[in-house]
């Protein structure tokens, strides 16, 4: 039997160890996790895959990435660009106008990686812009279009020049979403836009008139960053979108006085606002455990990856999860299982995926590796020895299996991710 | 014919690109690299090794890691001890005294696995307590003697528990540099040892008396840290020692006012003092590029890999240089390779390691990698695709080639770093 084929017959995945407690069976059924038991018993002749004791994850969920920008799977970009944030914005939007960059192409290349990975549910911000207009949206829903039955992808339709300085563009992002976007994105209502009120108007405008979430990445620091914070807060409860909105990066809440950020993240919880972080080495944070004490739902992302603004980053989530725990200074075993729950059930929260998890009626999207505990699949990060998605394995290995959208005929991929 | 054998018959390296130039070959005679160039046509019947076009690095160096105190290759352990740095110097002597811990065994597995991907010369602190006497050292001796003609380790007579509080440790540290420790160890003489000036007189008098240099930990944060910092410069000119002393970590120079900074800086450079760091992720660090364009010679090492400590860290150094980019928001190519110095040619000054390089004269210690630049080598962190160590062959494909020490009849190791 072919477990990459669509097919509402169950089988069982036998002896794994959920997020390393002790063996059981998954039965799995139509897509979804049907029952989970010691030594299950099925009608006979249901297929079975055996588990071997290894250890069970649910899929991984990157919450905050840019699959259009990547040049995943192309030669090395030579980065030699200046390092503020408007070079990078310049440079990107020049570099795509010479070179031709493909948004569908490259957005399949790394969503590929990410799935054989397992990853099985991805948020994407895509720049719309008034020089791209809505191309690079289009090729990155054409991919999502065609890995749907495995990898979950949304699109964020994202302001990355900024939303007022460029007229046209609150147009463009209008059109975005009625064309399917997802979600409303944003940015630095003062640094980038320097109207933080008209931007947040105009921005919070467009989401209640399409009825799409908030997603804002929100770089400003300190004061400034407390500021926008606020404003951002107001209008999430003037409008009653509670629970639909995300502040990504939030950097402003790792560099304030401590009873400064407890009152923001106590306002966070009380409107249910995710904060979404790529925990980078180099910027101040969010606390992460002061907020999830607080009722703060943090979850986890690279950014970008490997693309013009960055060498880093990587499709592999449980690398993520790692770089957490580097930043958050996070040794003790307990304290990493809690970076795998950003990457996970967090991230699934964050974005607004359902039924995301290891019960009976969540999507079956499992991951096994080879570890004896979740703090040593964090830090080990081996090698997915199965990934089954939506019901269906994808992966075995490390490598997806053939017949999967997206293969390309010469192996023109970097390894696969281990 | 058998290149992992002694021998001081010449042999030809084919077509690889040093640092990412233009493709050479390299020729190697008697442990050194004898001729480098495009070409070359040594006698008839030179052994030759195809490059194939591969990226050429130097060997790769370990400034510093704790090889003694190591779990790798064991299974996971679970981490629940304190946080304070005193809860886990005293966990980690009670499980030791506990468990058996053998430093020969689990130094040799490290090492291994270091060598395996591409590290050639290496600086590691062993314990010296009064507890365990120099029991930690004579293991890593054991497997530094071992594997001499391949990796390099050098010892450091490291005092983990303090050198005051507990009489009879300087005693042992002095019969540890009897016994042939390379270097002398210390660790904050203020806020471990309680008495900075009694402590640092007690540390460079063993050190002089011993014709020894030194290595110091240096948590201290800000005031403190520059206070004790100051001291060591004090002792460091007053002995003659200039070259001859590295503080490690010097948290405090990445949290004290700029001015301050630059002149400690100053201080570091005209004494040739080197710094030594891991880039954390969760702590202030050494400004990496100002100490660079000051002059001071700033390594880059792992501390701990995965041990009672951290359960982070790897045996791939080009992991660690990504960790210093990452650390430091170096994203353009140019800065990218600075941090690759760290972990070669400046580790190699900073330990005192001499001939390193790709010249000819140097050791013959090469890493081949597909990758077209040194960024790109950096950021993939590719399989090794060769390693030679002394002039011979020893890994192929990630694997070290069976034959030299310390091979484990069952594979009880990790899968190979890659």
């Amino acid at each position: 039997m072919d477990l990459t084929r669509a097919t509402d017959a169950p089988w069982l995945l036998r002896r794994v160890r959920p997020m390393g407690g002790a063996a059981i069976d998954v039965l799995v059924q139509a897509g979804r996790i049907a029952a989970v038991g010691p030594e299950l018993t099925p009608p006979a002749g249901t297929p079975e895959e055996e588990g071997g004791g290894a250890l069970l994850l649910p899929g991984l969920v990157e919450s905050h990435t840019h699959l259009d920008k990547t040049l995943w799977g192309l030669p090395w970009y030579r980065n030699a660009v200046g390092h503020r944030l408007i070079d990078r914005i310049d440079n990107e939007r020049g570099f795509r106008a010479a070179s031709g960059h493909d948004a569908a192409t490259q957005s399949m290349r790394l969503a590929r990686a990410f799935l054989a990975a397992g990853t099985t549910r991805l948020r994407s911000h895509v720049d719309i812009d008034t020089q791209a207009g809505l191309r690079h949206l289009a090729g990155v829903q054409r991919t999502a279009a065609a890995l749907a039955p495995w990898l979950q992808i949304q699109t964020v339709a994202f302001p990355q020049s900024g939303l007022l300085g460029r007229p046209g563009t609150a147009e463009l992002l209008g059109a975005a979403l009625a064309e399917g976007a997802d979600v409303l994105g944003g940015l630095d209502p003062c640094a980038i836009d320097g109207d933080p009120v008209r931007s947040l108007d105009v921005l919070f405008g467009l989401a209640e008139r399409h009825g799409k979430p908030l997603d804002i990445h929100l770089h400003e620091p300190g004061a400034m960053g407390a500021f926008s914070l606020g404003l951002i807060l107001e209008r999430t409860a003037a409008l009653g979108m509670q629970g639909r909105v995300a502040v990504s990066h939030a950097f402003c809440l790792g560099d304030l006085p401590a009873a400064e950020v407890q009152a923001l993240l106590a306002r966070l919880a009380a409107l249910d606002v995710s904060l979404v972080t790529s925990a980078p080495s180099s910027r101040s944070v969010p606390p992460l455990l002061a907020a999830r004490a607080a009722g703060v739902t943090v979850a986890g992302g690279n950014d970008g990856i490997r693309d013009t603004w960055t060498p880093y980053g990587s499709p592999d989530m449980l690398a993520r999860a790692m770089q957490i725990g580097l930043r958050y200074n996070l040794r003790r075993d307990d304290e990493i299982e809690q970076t795998l729950d950003c990457v996970t059930a967090v991230g699934a929260r964050a974005c607004g995926f359902g039924a995301h998890g290891l019960a009976p009626g969540c999507r079956a999207d499992l991951v096994l590796v080879e570890a004896e505990t979740v703090a040593e699949a964090v830090v080990a990060r081996p090698t997915r020895r199965l990934v089954v998605a939506g019901g269906r394995i994808v992966a075995r290995d490390g490598h997806l299996l053939p017949g999967l959208p997206g293969e390309e005929a010469p192996p023109s991929m970097p390894a696969p991710v281990s």
